[in-house]
Order: structure tokens, then C-alpha cells, then sequence
């Protein structure tokens, strides 16, 4: 990066037609998002080999240039807010918002990967060959990776941070009505990057913003290794749809909790509310609860009233609406609904194989749960049970990187491809096959 | 499978229209291959839960059917050598052919793939949370497997084999030169699996032969979890380009030896005729050879006089030139060139940082070896190149799933997704995580 073009590559990720000298007229949105690909590409070399102290000193100074340019960034979010705003549901203004407790816990979230241990460099295995040859495994960066993302501009930071710790390039794009956050947001790192001498280029936001940029830049075989699209399900299959590079899918959590006939019942229903009520309208809340028959007169009553208290719509199986008054008729489609509110399905079933079979049929693979106290049932389900997050006696919620233990996130899986469940630093890496001979030659 | 249809749903896989009051008309293409792929599903659930005593029962029976069933074996690889033989190349015609010790090896290979330990079940790594959360990873199968491949018959055993193995049902398509010989050798697994108590789903022949099936059984998304393409990166390009589901891609191998100015020069020979010569035509196999140009001098004149004796065609750079007189001058097509023949591209470069250009502009990711007595460039080599097996004082040829003691191999990676590498039962998974709880919630 020469002294002479101050920040202009790296405020302005992508921004390369600054100077009306290189560049006459703008670049086709082809060319644009090609060029960027090549330039992340190039920077990938240059991280792979990059070592962790450089990255963590990076990932520090990313959380320092956040928390001294809050207001750039507060402007740059007000022009998004003031620009799409009207036409943003509450919801998705509130996502799109950023304000100085948001950008703290943006920082906050690098400090957090800068400490987790990095993956790159990790030997997972070594053994020796009858001939003397010494095989080892050891972890490498995947190398360019895109996110496609929707309103919330804290995906820039964090996504960016655990490419950088995993040593990837991420090549970012956000939703249209964020652009001004996010390129600020991205202006801050690259000027962590520069500073600490790794390369801006490791971190770009998509300069264009038609929406054909997303189709180009999925297209990208060779340049890019891998898309994550983070959204609703509608953006995961048009991603899919158009990509020629790998991409990471996460359809849908229709996820289950199941109560066994040795459950103990207070433990369910605190689950169960849990797993419901705490945060409805992500992919790992409970939107089917099923119950053995065994214990479903002992257990629903008190389960459906405290549901229906806690606002619950619920809809039931004709065993099940005998035990509540206000439970309305279950259709077809409720059992493989994803509601993502409080509306919940409840079935009674003739225990563990019955509800492992539903799962099956109506499931989305995502996250089940089952209460019980049964040892060889709880194993049962554990093993049988074809979902990337199987739980005993404890809520759905906890499918989540975090709370895994992972650190953070960098998306959900539910193909089983490279990774299934929530992905964080080493499902941003792959092995490669590193051997030590001594002259070894193949007979 | 009912008693009254013997073998009908054995033999001939996806041969379901044996009854004409069932089925008066042949089913479409789509029809018939989404109908194999289907039946495929419905095995793959029963198979995700088999335990390791019955899928190694159902292999040794598999090896034994092989065994006592060679005679229709060998008549039907002649049905498939009459009708296609003389429209085969010598080498194709060689691949195709079966014999007594062929079809021994293929049950030998079953016996082998019995022996190693099932990956399915496997717990990958545990640890605790300080909410008392015990986590756990466990190895499960990825589900249904297409398998595409040209015209040698033991791959219908091999993958077969190690799709059981790792829990996996197997949809193979192999040449359509081959087509009896593949549906004699599946009738022969499938018996096994039926007789064993397995589902003969398990492994199954597409039916159809036209060209379309494999267009159609790549888009099957949601019915097929991964592809498999065995063969030129013609068939893995065509596969790319056409499919919906994921594609373990395996192009070239573009691999490269660089002989260090501190290497044993004696060991540096030895491990480049075998890298070139014992078996030229495969994706192992040297196609550059970069020699430091401090020793050149003394390395490459005995080296190229050698190599020249057995029969290579050696292509050069100016330097090299210099050092025998049969070098013709290499073009720039020669750096990136897999010959698969006894054609070899040598350079004299300056150091390790040159070398590792040359291999991260021309070669293609699979394999590459240093020859040094440096420990500290052996380790850089290693750390920072960039392909799926790199290897310190041994021969390229051991990139290769059973000489790096994987048991056995399904396919090589040379992307970076899901595996990178020679891929074995462990690539044929994928992990979940499992969780006990004592009544955790989310707060």
C-alpha cells in the first residue's frame, strides 16, 4: 500500500476507479466484482502464511479503530436509517440500527476471537507408516470465503474477525439498505489491517450493491472457495441456486423436544418453556413438542396451561386437545412448520421409536432435544437421532456456537457436507497430509 | 424383500419392473433414476444405524458371493468386451477386463475395508461447559453417495465397500462399456446384503444407461448428499457444471519435486525417477522437477542422463539446458502441463521462495516434495505450500489414501471442502455434536 494514495484501498474497499487517470469509465459490474475477487484472492497467500500474533495484534487494533471512529460509524448507519429506514419493517430497522453499545460489542466480539486459540497450523493426528514414513494432519485456511448477509451490520465485524483468525479472506456482502455501515465498518479493519502490515485486500465489502453482484460473485469458481449465506431460507436457495462454488446451506430449524415417559416433568416443562418462549423466532426454538403417551395425562395439562400463560398458540393432535381446552386442530403442514413465533405443534406418541420416526419424517435435521431419564433411551436418541444437535435434558437453545462452546460462529450447517450444526474456527479450515521420509520410494 | 420376488430386486439393481401388471410402460429416465435414488434414501436410514458386526458380516459375505460367482462375472465382462472392445483403446480394453485374480482382489479389498475400524459412532473430541453441559462430537454416515466412474468394474466393489463401511448408501454409475460387468459384480454385493440382513438398496446400479442418468441423478437434491466423480477432469468438470448437490472435485495433478541445495543428491535421484517413472500415467506422478541452482551443477547432469535412460522426454528451461543435450526447451504451457506420461518439465531455480512460486503459480494443489537435509526449509516447505500432501525426503507417489494409512481410498480432493487430499472412511463422514444436560436453560 504506497503512502501516496492514503486509505483510498482501504476505507473504500473495493474502491479502486478513484483516480479518473486509471480508470475513465466505471468497470462493468463484472469486472468490479471479479477485480475484488482477484485482489481478496491474492491476500489470501499472504494470510494463509500469516502467524497469530500478527492476527490477534490485528484483531485488537480492529476493536481499537471501531471504538475511536463510533462517530463515523453512527453517521454512516444514520445515512442507511435515514435512506431505507421508511421502508424497513420495525424489525429489520432495529437490525439495521447501530448505536455506541452495539459498536462496543462489536469490538467486545473481536477482543473474543483474538483470545480463542487459532486453528491454523493445528496438527490433528500423526502416525507412522510400516515403511518409516511419518503422516501428520495439520489445518490450513479454506482461503477466499464470501458472506451474503441481510440487514445486520455487526455480521461485517463479526464474520470478518474469525476469517482473519482462521486466516481466510472474506469478501462481504450485506444487504443494500446497510452499505454505508458496512463499508465504514469495513474501513475501520482495513486500517487495522494496513497498520499491523497484513493486507487490507483481507477484508472487502462487494463495492456494487445491484443485486446481480450476488449471482457474479457466486459464480467465481476458482476465486472464491466458499459462500456462507446467513439469512432466510428464501436467500439460502437463491444462493444455491445460482452458485457455482460450494456454498453452506442452512434451510430451516423445525426443531423437537421430546418427553419421555421417565422424564422428570419439572425438568420438561422448564425446558420446554425455554426452548419456546426465550427467543421464538430463531432456528433453534422448539416448534414441535412431543409427548410420551404414557405420561401425557400427567404432564400436558400443567405444560399447556404455563404455555398458553406464556402467550403460546398451540396446535395439537385430537390426543393432545384433550388435556387443553384451547389447543386448536394440528394440519399436515403444522407438523413441518417453522414458525418462528409463539405458535407451537404438540403431538402425543407411542414413545421413543414413534417420536424418533416423526422427527424423521417432519424434521428439519437441525437441533432435538429429549427429556428423559433412561439412560439406554437417552443413547438411543443421541445416536439415532439424524440432526447436527442432539440434546438430553437440556433446552434447544443451546445449538448455537457459542454456547457449544466454539467460540463463535461463523454460520449453521444443516447439509452434511464439510460441516453440520454450528460452524466456528475449524470448520473455517480444512487438512492437508504433511508427511516426514527418509528417502522413501514407492515399490 | 418377500420370498416370492428371488433376487429379482437382487441382481438387477433398480430392475423393478419386472412385473407388467405393476409398471405396462418403462418408466421415464427421470422417473427411473429418481425411483433408484428414492430407494436409496429409504436404505440409508436403516444403514445410518447398522452396527460394525453386521455391515463387516454383510462385507466378508460380499467377498465370498464375489468369489463363488466368478464364472457369470467373467461371462458377463465378456458380454461387455464383445459388444465394446474393439471400439476401446488397449489401455481402456485392459482397465475393463476381468479375470480370476481381478475379481480376487475385489473380495480381498472387501476383506481389508472389514478389518479397518468403522468411523461411524466414533466421538471426536469431548469437553465441558461451565454450565455443567457435557459436549461431544460423533462421527456419522453423510447419507447417500453417487459415485461416477469410467470404466474399471472393481470400483463398483471398492466404493461399494467403503460406502458400507462408513454407513453410506452407494448409487454407482460406471461406464456404460462396463454396464454388465457392474450390475453382474452389484447382484453379487446386493445378495450379500440381503442374506446378511441389510437393505440391498445399499448399493445399487443406475439402471439407466443413457448419458442423461448422470445428469439427472447430480440435480437430485435432497436425495443424493455428495457426488463422487472417478475419472479425467473432463467427467469432473461436466459433473460440476451439471450438478445441484455437492461434488467432491478432483482435477489435476500438477506435481512438483524441488531438489534443496542441502539435499542427499543420491536420495534426491532415486526419489525422482520413482516420482516419474514407476507409474507415469497416474495423478501422483512428478510432472516438474525444480532443482536449486546451486547444485545444479553437480545434481542434474547424472540426473537427467538417468532419467533420459528411462525413456523420460525431458523439457527444460534455459539453465537447464546447459546440463544435458536431449533437454528440448520448455514452453510456458509446460509449467502447468499433467503429462501423465514420460514427459518431465525440469527448472532451475533460485531457493526455496522461487521454488514455492513456481508451485503456487503452475501446480495444481494435490502433491508436492522437498529433498533437503534442512530442517528449517523442510518445515517451511511443508507449512506454507499449498496442496493437499506435501512431503519431506519421500516420493510423490505415496499421495495416495492406502499408502498414507487410510486404509483405503474413495477419491481424491483438490478442493478444499469437506476434505483436501485422498479421501478415506473417515471423508465419508461427518460429525454431529451431542449434548447431555441435567435440565440446563438458556438465560
Amino acid at each position: 500500500m504506497s503512502d501516496r494514495e492514503p486509505g483510498s484501498r482501504l476505507h473504500a474497499s473495493g474502491h479502486t476507479d478513484g483516480s479518473p487517470l486509471r480508470r475513465p469509465v466505471r468497470s462493468t459490474l463484472e469486472e468490479s466484482v471479479r477485480e475484488q475477487a482477484v485482489r481478496a484472492r491474492a491476500a489470501a497467500e499472504i494470510l494463509a502464511r500469516a502467524d497469530t500474533l500478527s492476527k490477534n495484534r490485528a484483531l485488537e487494533e480492529m476493536a481499537s479503530q471501531l471504538e475511536s471512529e463510533i462517530a463515523s460509524l453512527i453517521a454512516a448507519n444514520r445515512k442507511d436509517l435515514d435512506r431505507h429506514g421508511a421502508s424497513l419493517g420495525e424489525a429489520s430497522r432495529d437490525r439495521l440500527h447501530l448505536d455506541e453499545k452495539r459498536i462496543a460489542a462489536m469490538a467486545t466480539a473481536l477482543r473474543e476471537v483474538a483470545a480463542l486459540p487459532d486453528p491454523v497450523g493445528q496438527v490433528t493426528g500423526e502416525w507412522r507408516r510400516p515403511n518409516g514414513l511419518q503422516i501428520g494432519r495439520m489445518r490450513i485456511p479454506l482461503g477466499v470465503i464470501g458472506i451474503i448477509y441481510e440487514s445486520r451490520p455487526n455480521v461485517t465485524a463479526d464474520a470478518a474477525g474469525l476469517c482473519l483468525k482462521s486466516g481466510n479472506v472474506v469478501l462481504l456482502r450485506g444487504g443494500s439498505e446497510a452499505h454505508e455501515s458496512n463499508r465504514t465498518i469495513a474501513g475501520c479493519l482495513r486500517e487495522a489491517l494496513h497498520k499491523t502490515g497484513l493486507p487490507a485486500d483481507a477484508v472487502q465489502v462487494l463495492e456494487r450493491t445491484e443485486h446481480e453482484a450476488v449471482d457474479i460473485l457466486v459464480g467465481l469458481h476458482g476465486l472464491i472457495d466458499l459462500v456462507i449465506p446467513r439469512g432466510g431460507e428464501g436467500l439460502v436457495r437463491a444462493v444455491t441456486e445460482k452458485a457455482r462454488v460450494p456454498v453452506i446451506q442452512h434451510y430451516k430449524g423445525v426443531c423437537h423436544v421430546y418427553v419421555d415417559s421417565s422424564a422428570d416433568l419439572e425438568m420438561a416443562e422448564a425446558i420446554c418453556v425455554n426452548a419456546k418462549v426465550q427467543r421464538p423466532g430463531v432456528c433453534n426454538a422448539m416448534e414441535t413438542l412431543l409427548v410420551d403417551r404414557s405420561i401425557a395425562m400427567q404432564f400436558l395439562p400443567d405444560m399447556l396451561r404455563r404455555l398458553k400463560e406464556e402467550g403460546v398458540e398451540l396446535r395439537g393432535c385430537d390426543e393432545t386437545r384433550k388435556h387443553h381446552g384451547a389447543v386448536k386442530k394440528a394440519s399436515e403442514e403444522d407438523w413441518g412448520a417453522e414458525y418462528l413465533q409463539k405458535i407451537l405443534a404438540v403431538r402425543v406418541v407411542d414413545g421413543l421409536e414413534e417420536a424418533m420416526a416423526h422427527i424423521s419424517r417432519y424434521g428439519s435435521r437441525h437441533t432435538e432435544a429429549i427429556v428423559t431419564r433412561d439412560q439406554v433411551r437417552a443413547k438411543r436418541f443421541l445416536r439415532e437421532v439424524d440432526s447436527s444437535v442432539v440434546l438430553v435434558n437440556a433446552s434447544t437453545r443451546f445449538s448455537d456456537g457459542g454456547e457449544l462452546g466454539l467460540g463463535a460462529e461463523i454460520g449453521i450447517s444443516t447439509s452434511k457436507l464439510h460441516a453440520f450444526g454450528p460452524m466456528g474456527l475449524e470448520e473455517l479450515t480444512i487438512t492437508k497430509f504433511f508427511v516426514h521420509g527418509s528417502g522413501q520410494i514407492r515399490t
